[in-house]
Order: structure tokens, then sequence, then C-alpha cells
């Protein structure tokens, strides 16, 4: 069911309104009586409240309202709530605590609200939440002593008292909100329920959480997939360090995903992840006042040498480059501006420039079709006031509808300018790093618009044979499995080096000579992890003596493990040098199974070089996660090495992304090596754990 | 000479005084004229200004005074400086325009100003600055429309536009200077003549300074790492993109980018570098107000969770710890904090907490002994105002002795605090993980003070044997050396591959016989770039063939190549297969010979893994950039295989150090490989440029 009830209410009820001064259901009381809509206080023990009628219940409204707001205690709101369901009430802010944070009975009255939600179909927000803003439907539901500025961001917050500190900054700073809305212990609604009716409202421009967890990975990513294309979408996700994470336990119960399964899981649906509070702010300003560049390159406008200089090495660090003017915006710069100014880019038009000097040059460079953006730089200036360029720049934004930032390098020299910046969506900071950061995020939000998302491919696998594996494994209560399951990438599409699984020594002996010597022998045993140290492995077996080899091991074997079950021996072609690399996948929380690629020896081993995907994967998002290993130049060929068949290990990362998403009771596995070479991959080695198998 | 008279003056004189409105000599006599020492205008055009008695000239002044301030046009200004010299004034500060930032002709002017300078020993600040302020003597000096709060943070800057944008600012954020110092186009003094007289002010606790370049490398590591000892020096060097018109010609010149000398310099001598303007000042305050931490364990106190698990996250991406608490602070906050508040760091004393719970636990926390510091958040909450809350946590900074940062997450809410917070000198910043990273920098801080910084050591070389060398390639004419000239590591100390260098096939049999097979041959001529590609280079040789092989080789470069010069084969051990590194050297305009470690192969030239220090290094600066590659676990020894002698190593890469250090006419130098084993190393190539054989 929609939200447009929950967040463009046109009749709200207020379970628990009270006169009583100091109390919350007095403060919500008269938070929600500037509502414009309908209003009804709740509450038996009132006729009428500062003058409102009040109702005993809300059986006996004088109609059904879109909303319910409760902030009774936890036991008496469940009663309260199912009232609500019984007269068709579909919409229900939960505010009251007592619920899950508060121990095992609060746990019990979260479950019993949910089954509630469940019988009557009702949206639930919270609960022990702190309410929600919707600025348009000109409702405040909170607790706040204020409510919040109309705007176009869009805001949710995991934590109650985040929304109280962003909403009393947000006045100071003069930011507002379309809606403000507080998630709370997210028993029924959370915030992949929202993404889509905020992007659909014409007054949201830009989607800003504060998340600890996110409950739900698949739905999440896939609406977040679709709501980017529209909408930008901004997570300040908490918890990302082993400390946070910690920290994340003890608060709200949430269990944090690994953060490489969010980042992963960010990157996939486009979604901009903010490290910091300053960062998701400005983020969002941005993103919220400003147009999507055509490309990266900034044009830095100056009339102080230091401010360009920083500037440009913020260009840099942040990604976007410096434009390379057209012949004629120079040649033009260069007929007006004095000889002492610097014509290419960042143009400075010096400390004695009046107005029109500045202003002249500003409209040449946002003119230029090779700038795509402009950061706009002053120093306190003799001959400019910051308020008159502040009109300047406004208007040249205006005028060329390309995104433009400000750093007015000044304190109270400035202030009188701010108005006008923020009346023209201008965000303006004293550092100019941080206006050319604002602008990076636009370009960053423009090539998510660009990616294409494509859908996972359909490949032709054969999923029977797959499941017959498992399900004999399951059967016998396996749940690891060794080389020997090697048939299952083969299954999937995925090259593996040439075997054969022999009972016998003599079997071993005719699967050597069919696959052609030499090879690699390995025992086969579910009661052996460490094969090599009880010479289970041998190497570069010549094909006429894999009998006898064959033989020494399981006689070996029986006498120094009587106890352990032996199935054979694996018979595998010994293959050739090639380019090591580890292909795997472990199954995250939130989001599934995490598919990861990685360079086999030092770079796994020392340098940490590998990267992580959420399963399945389209052929681009592989070849994207192959390209971003820091060792992928060695696949293409480096230091005069032929390079590997890299299209062959994208596709084997793809297939393997298939499989540990269409088989959830495969909970981790390995393929450790995939072999690459010049025309072709092969798997060689492989370590699976099913479901009931993990650590 | 001294500053005193220059940041200390007890009386001054303004050359260009004026009582005409808008001229900046008007600006000046105003802003000077409270400055409470002797102060005396001068200017033959008036007898008194504004009722102050005006002075023709600096000859005719009742006393020398300690300073002269000069804003007359350049050239008259050339000739007031030479009138203030004869005089005997010996500080002159000069704000005219018109030097060498203005074309050839002031490039000349600025020439004659450090004659004059040098002939008097003048201090000369400028010219073309925007002045000084020194709060602590009273004195404005600049032509700002405001002065200086006074404060405890010296202030250097190479732009004169960005002098005027931080006053204003300072003025809106209250930040406080005791000096203010605009170097202009720094044509005698620079940067490191102010870094000691700052440093013995004992009104001023941190030194910050922007940059744009430094122009004296070797003086400025000298001095600041003297300095850094009792005053943190915290440096905004921009233009780090920059390019840098650098001829290459070697390994390391290529990786040297324009920004690594800047990078490894600051290192050296232990100066913190600030990306951008925020964090310059957010590192200046917490450096001018706090103490430094014992150690990098941070307690986290707040009332709100989401809040303390920002600052967790915070924590762990600026490298410092969360503290364990002690057994008795656990106890103890366990004792009197509600069940649902966390006793563990960070400490959560919960949204309903009245100040004196929160004051409670923050003692118990700051007291704590595993506490170095502690961060110390809040969200807006019924029972506590952040004005008591100010002035609980600056009573606990105070008492404790340990240093304090604050997020009050609120705007107008927490505006009542700000001032007992800047009384306490107690940072404060809505982000949480921005006053975690002013904890992040006191810190680091404490590292730089506690850091050994050794001198580099008296190593017993053979100098005389690598001039011998070098004089007679110049004599020749040669500027490229090769393998041939690997004497000169010998001669350093640095162990190489055992080798002899043969004229004719005869020697090489002879040489090979008695260094032991098999051998490398190498061709050597002055004339041959890539040996390889006329089979100018022979792998394992046996010994007994050496004779024969060399004859062959000799006899193809004759045919070959019949104008190049050969001067015989370099005969070598052909040694085992080792640990491959690269050291090398490349000599920086402004900080001389900087010295290069990296991981031979793909590190260097996949990864880009290399680290980069100012020769001469100690040897525990060796041993920190050995230690800092990222494949340095390589050298440990990992993946099961031995680990190689890292000391001999460090060794190397010192006494290479110090070859480069000793002979400035070494341009670039590669050690290209060095061969690391498990008991030692041994250089097997090399090619250093000699000056003039730059590209």
């Amino acid at each position: 069911m929609g939200l447009e009830g929950l967040l463009f209410p046109k009749s709200v009820a207020l379970i628990g309104a009270s006169p009583r001064k100091g109390k919350l259901g007095n403060v919500l009381f008269k938070n929600m009586s500037s509502f414009p809509g309908q209003f009804y206080p709740v509450n038996p023990k009132y006729g009428e409240i500062e003058g409102v009628k009040c109702y005993p219940n809300v059986s006996s409204l004088p109609q059904v309202p879109d909303m319910a707001v409760v902030i009774i205690p936890a036991d008496p709101a469940l009663g309260a709530i199912e009232e609500c369901g019984r007269v068709g009430i579909r919409n229900v802010v939960v505010i009251s605590a007592g619920f899950k944070e508060s121990g095992p009975k609060g746990a019990k009255r979260e479950h019993k609200l949910i089954e509630i939600a469940r019988k009557y179909g009702l949206n639930v927000l919270g609960p022990n939440c702190f309410g929600l803003i919707s600025t348009e439907a000109g409702l405040n539901a909170t607790f706040a002593m204020r409510g919040a500025l109309p705007g176009n961001i869009a805001f949710l917050s995991q934590s109650g008292a985040f929304c109280t500190s962003v909403l009393d900054w947000a006045w100071k700073e003069k930011l507002g909100f379309s809606h403000f809305v507080s998630l709370g212990n997210k028993a029924v609604l959370n915030e992949a329920h929202f993404l889509k009716p905020f992007a659909e409202d014409p007054d949201t421009k830009v989607i800003v959480a504060y998340l600890e967890g996110i409950v739900d990975g698949a739905t999440f990513i896939r609406i977040a997939r679709e709501v980017v294309k529209t909408t930008p979408i901004v997570i300040l996700k908490a918890g990302r360090t082993e400390a946070g994470a910690r920290a994340v336990s003890s608060h709200t119960g949430t269990l944090a995903g690994s953060d490489a399964a969010y980042e992963a899981a960010f990157k996939k649906c486009g979604v901009i992840r903010a490290r910091n509070v300053e960062e998701l702010f400005d983020y969002a300003y941005a993103l919220a006042k400003q147009p999507t560049p055509k490309g990266k390159c900034v044009g830095v406008m100056t009339n102080a040498g230091g401010a360009g200089v920083m500037a440009s090495d913020a260009v840099e660090e942040y990604g976007l480059e410096l434009a390379r003017f057209g012949e004629e915006t120079a040649k033009a710069l260069g007929e007006f501006l004095p000889p002492a100014a610097n014509i290419y880019n960042p143009v400075d038009v010096l400390g004695d420039a009046h107005l029109e000097r500045y202003k002249k040059a500003l409209d040449l460079v946002i003119d230029d079709p090779n700038v795509d953006m402009v950061v706009s730089l002053s120093a306190p200036a003799p001959l400019i006031s910051f308020l008159e360029l502040a009109r300047a720049v406004s208007e040249a934004k205006r005028r060329s509808g390309k995104p433009l930032t400000v750093s007015f390098m000044a304190g109270e020299l400035g202030e009188e300018a701010e108005e006008v910046l923020r009346e023209a969506g201008i965000p303006s900071y004293f550092d100019p790093s941080r206006a050319v950061r604002a602008l990076a995020v636009l370009h960053r939000y423009a090539e998510i618009k660009a990616a294409e998302r494509k859908r996972p491919r359909m490949l032709a696998v054969d999923r029977e044979r797959v499941e017959e594996i498992l399900e004999r494994a399951f059967a016998v209560g396996k749940t690891q499995l060794g080389v020997e399951a090697i048939e299952i990438l083969s299954a999937y599409g995925i090259p593996v080096a040439p075997w054969g699984l022999a009972r016998t020594p003599q079997e071993a002996g005719v699967l050597a000579k069919e696959i052609g010597g030499p090879v690699v022998l390995k025992l086969v045993s579910p009661d052996l992890v460490h094969k090599t140290e009880v010479g289970g492995v041998l190497l570069n077996v010549p094909e006429d003596e894999a009998k006898e080899r064959a033989e020494g091991m399981l006689t070996r074997a029986a006498y120094r493990l009587p106890q352990a079950r032996i199935e054979g021996v694996f018979v595998q072609k010994q293959m050739p040098p090639g380019q090591e690399l580890i292909l795997g996948s472990v199954r995250d929380p939130q989001f599934g199974p995490l598919v990861m690629v990685g360079l086999g020896g030092i770079f796994v081993e020392v340098l940490g070089d590998v990267v992580f995907g959420i399963a399945p994967l389209a052929p681009a998002e592989a070849r994207e996660m192959v390209e971003a290993m820091r060792g992928y130049a060695l696949l293409r060929g480096a230091r005069g090495r032929q390079g590997v068949r890299v299209e062959a290990v994208v596709e084997a990362l793809e297939r393997i992304s298939h499989l540990v998403h269409d088989f959830p009771e495969i909970v981790e596995l390995d393929v450790n090596p995939l072999l690459a070479y010049p025309d072709r991959v092969a798997a060689v080695d492989l370590r699976i754990t099913l479901s009931g198998g993990e650590k």
C-alpha cells in the first residue's frame, strides 16, 4: 500500500493528546495544532484540549483519518493500534517507546505490533521514533520544539537523537526539508519503503539518510537502482569501521553487515555514500539545488591567486579536471583583462578587479562549451562587494544552467551575500576545496544517472546437476565440499582443469592416461582438512606412475588415518603456470551473497587487493570489479609478459555470482586458484561450505 | 640577526603616511596610530597628519626606530630603504608592489632591493606583501580594516589575499593570533626565518602557514626539526598537484611527482600537513589550546547512540583507538547508570540524562588511566542545557589535564555554550568526526615530539674513490654512468655482486674464473643505452665459456655498431634469484637529493609502491621508509617464504642517501635491482646521471 496517507495526510489523529505542560502528548498536540487539515486529539480523559474537541478513542471520530500518531505507553498503544486497524486507519506513527529496544518484554510487544500491522495492512512508522514532518502537508508530528523549513531534501534517520540535532542545526543553517522521517525500530516500515514515494514527490530533489543498518538488502538495492535514475540518494551509514560496528550492536541491536557488503551494495545501486555529517549535508544541499553537469571539467574564477591554487588542488583531488578553454574564450579574456591577469584556467582577474571585470570574465568562462561547471572564488577586495558578486554569480548560474559553487573567503564581510546565494541555491564555503567537493558530488551523480544498470544475463547453466550434488551432500550430512565437487563449476559453465575421480589405483591409472600426464593426485576424504600434511596431494605425477602413486597414497592414508573415510583419489591435469586468481563468495546477512575477486599470491595475502560485489552480477558489474583490482594491469600484461584473457575471468566471476545467487545453501565458496592464460581460464581447486556448516 | 625588532618593535616609522582618505598610506597610518610604542609617520609633503607630527624622511627622526614600514611606490621605495639602512634601521616591511611579480623591470628592482638588504644587513619583509600584525606588540602594520584578536597562533602566508580572507573570517570565528605575517615575494626573509622566533615566543603555541613553495629546503628542514620539539608547525602547501618542470631520465625521476619532495620533507622534519583550509585552522586551534595526549586511546561520552557510533567510526578512521576502561571505571559506571545505558566505550548516558549523570560518567571516563583523551558528544536533550554541559566539560578538561573536544550536535540551542567552550579552548563542531579529527592531530603531534630525530651517522666511506671516478667521467664529458661505475657503490659500503672489467676476451676469461661462474657479461660503451637489444648482455655464462662469449660479443658490437666506443666487457657474478628492490635518487630543486626505495617488479611498475625521503637519512629514517612500503611484509617473509635481511636493505638505503648527499653532481641515480637475500644484499646494476646530463 502506498504511503500517501503518511506523507501527505489530509486528516490526522493524535492518540494520547494531553493538555498538561511538559508531557510529550502536549508537545505533540501543540505541534500538530497548526496542521491545516483535520486534526483530531484523542484521549478519553478530556472532552477538549485548548479549545479543540477531544475524542475518547478513534472509533468515535467523525471521519476515518488518513493517519494516527500514537504517544501513549506501549501496552495500551497495542490496543489503540488494533483499534486503528479496525476502523480503517491505514497509517500509524508509533512514537511510544517500550518495544524491542527495551529488552525481551518489549521485543514481545514489537512482535505483537507486527502481527497487528500484518492483520490490518497497516503502515506503521516506528515504534520508538521521533515522528515525522511533512512540510508539504504542513504537518509536524514530532516532539521537536520547532518543525522544519520547507525545502527539497527528504531526510530519513535511524537515530531519533540525530533528528533533534539536525532539526535544530538546520534552522541555524536555514536548510529546508520536504519530509523528515524518524524510522525508529523499523518494525514494519523501513528505509526501502520511503525511497519511491520520495522520488515520486516533485518537491523532493534529493533523499538523504542516516542509517546504522539496512533491513532488507535485496529489496533496498532493487528499489534504489530505480530511484537514483531520477533522484539522488545520499547515505551516511554509521558503524562503518570495526570500532563503530561494535557501538552499533550495543545501540539498537542492529545486525550490522560487514562494511564491504554496504560498500558493494551502494556501488551496485548508485547510492552516494557520505563519510560524515559534513559530507552528508554538503552533498544534500548541492544535489537539491544544482543541475547535473555534462562532464567533469571545471572553470575556476578567482580574484586571488592563492584561492585559485587551492581550488585547482581540490579539482584534482576530487577526480575532476581543470577545463581547457576554447580559443575564443582565451582570446576574449585577453582582450580586456590586465596583462598580469591569468587568462587560462584558473582565471585570475586580480584583486583590483571591479565587478564588471569579474562578471565579464565569469560569463565568458561559464559559456565556454568546454566548461561543465564553475567554482567562483573571491577574497575581500576593495572594488567588489560580496553582495554584488553574489548577485552576479547567481545570474550566471541561472542563465547558463550549469552548476556553480562559491568560496567567498571572508567572514563578516561575506555575510551580506549569504541570503542571495541561498535564494539562488548556491553552496558557499570559506574553504575553496569544500566548494569544489560540492561540484564533485554533482559530477558523481551525473555518472550514476548515465550508468547503464543492466540486469544480470540469463545464462545457460545445468542447475539440476548442482542440485543433485548438493542434495547428495546434505543426504550424508556433508557441509564441506572440496575439489571433488568441482563439477558444480562445470555445471555453471566455468572452465575447470580436466579431472576424474578414481575409487581404486587402477581407475587412477586409467584416468591419468585419459587426461594425459602429468597429473595431480588429491586424496578425497570428508574427514581431512589439510590434505598436504598427510601426503594427500601429489604434484606432477607422470601418467604411467599414477596407478602406483595412487596406491601408495591410499595405503598411507589407511595406515595413518585409520578412522578417516576415504572416498578415493581425485586425478587432475597438472596445469601449466598461469596468473593465479581467487574468486569467492560469502553470504552477508543483509545483502545475501557477496562475491569477491582478487589476484592470487601476494596481492591477496600481502596487499589485501580484493574487490567485492553483490550477486548476481551483470556482465558490466563483473568487468568493473575485475578492473578495480589494483593489480588489474597484470591481467592486461605488464612487464613484457603476455596478458590473460580478461573476458574469461570476467565471465567466470559472473557465473560464480549466478551460482551463489541460485543456491542460497552455499554460504561460502572459494575458487582458489583460478588460473588465467592468454586464451582461457581454468579452475583448479574449490572449497564450499553449505548452510549448517559455518564455523 | 634576530627578528625581535620586527616582531616586537618598540618604535616604528611609516614611510608614505598620508592624510588622504582611501589611500593605503592613510589606512596604514590609522592602523598604526594605535601602536602603544613610538610611531613616526614619514612623508616630506606633510608637517603633521591628524595631529601627529610627520617627518620628511627617516634621517630626521628623533630616534632610530626598530622598524620601518614602506608604502611608497617601488622606485622611490628603494631609495627610502637604502636610507633606512644608512641611519641604522634594521627591519623594513615593504608593502609596496612593483617588484618581481610585475615583470622584468620589477625583477630588477627586487634584485636591487636584495643588494641593499645585504649591504646594510636589513631584515626585509616582502616586498609586495600585506604587512604584519603583532598582537603582542599592539601593532597592526597592514592595510586590513581590522587587526587581529590576540591569541596563540602565529600565522605566515605567502598569499596576501589569503591574509585578508583569514583576518576577516577570524573575527567571525573569534580566532586569535600572536603574529600575523604576510611573506610577499620573500626577497630576503622567508618562512624559515620566522620559525625559531615564533617558537621562542611564549605566547605562540602553534605556527601555521599557507605556502606555495619553500625557498631553501635544507635550511627549512634543519630549523623546523628543532622547532617542532616545542612548537607544532602546520602547513597548507598549495599547488600540490602542479606538474613539476623537472628533467627526468631515471626510473626514480619518473616516479617522483612534484609533491613527493614536500611530502618527504614535511615527514622528515615533523611538520603537520593540512590538506585544506578547514584542516589548517581546525588543527591550529586544537594545537594552540590543548595539551598533547599520552597515547592514542579515546574515551567517547554521549547521550545519543548515533553520535557515539559516528565518533567511533572516526576514531578508527583517524588512526586512534577506543579506550578500554579499567574494571573499576566500568563497575563505577554500572552502579549509577540506568540498565539501558552503555557502560563500555562509547559511554551512552541516554537522552534522559540530567547533568549530574553526564558529569559523573564523564569524570569517571576522563580519570580512567586507560583514557588519553575524550570526545564529548551531546544531542539536544530535555534535561541538560548545552551551557551547563559546556561548563562541565571545561571543568573536566581543566582538572584532568587531558585533551577534550566536543560535538554538540545542535544549532541555535548550542550557541549559548560557545563562549564557555572558547574560553576553555575546547574545539566544538556539529560533526562528531571533526571533533575526533581534532584529537587525532594532537596525538599526531605527540608522536612527532616523541620521535627521536637522530642525526645521520658518520659512515666510513671512500669518498676519494668516488671523486676519482666522477672526475674521470667529467674529464671525458661523460654524464651517464652504467654498471661499470658500480665501484661507486662499493666505495660507500654498499655490497655489490662480484665483478671485474675486461678489456679483452682473455681478461674476461680470467675474471670469470676469479669470480667463479656462471657469470653475466655486459658490454660497456658510453654510446649504448639499451645493451640488451644489440646482444650486449649475456646471462648465465659458464666460466670456461666466458672468453669465447666475450669475444663474440665484442665482434658483434664492432660489426653492428662500428661508430660506438667500446670500453670492454663487464664481468659479473650471476646472482641467484632474490627479492628485487629498486633504490634511487633524484635531485629536487628545493630539497636537494630525494631518495627512493621500492620493491622491484610489479610493485614499482604496476602498483607504484615506492617511498621517498630526503637525504641524508638517519638509520631510523631509512628503516621507516622501508617499513612504509605496502609490500614490506614480503621482505619479512610472507607466504611461507623466508624473509630477507631487512637491516641490510635499510643500511644500503642509508648509504645511498649519504652518497647522493655528498656528491651533488649526481643528479639522478638508480640501483636496479638490489637483490636481497636472507643473509645479505647485493647491488647488480646501476645508472647514474651527472649534472649536465639531464634530459
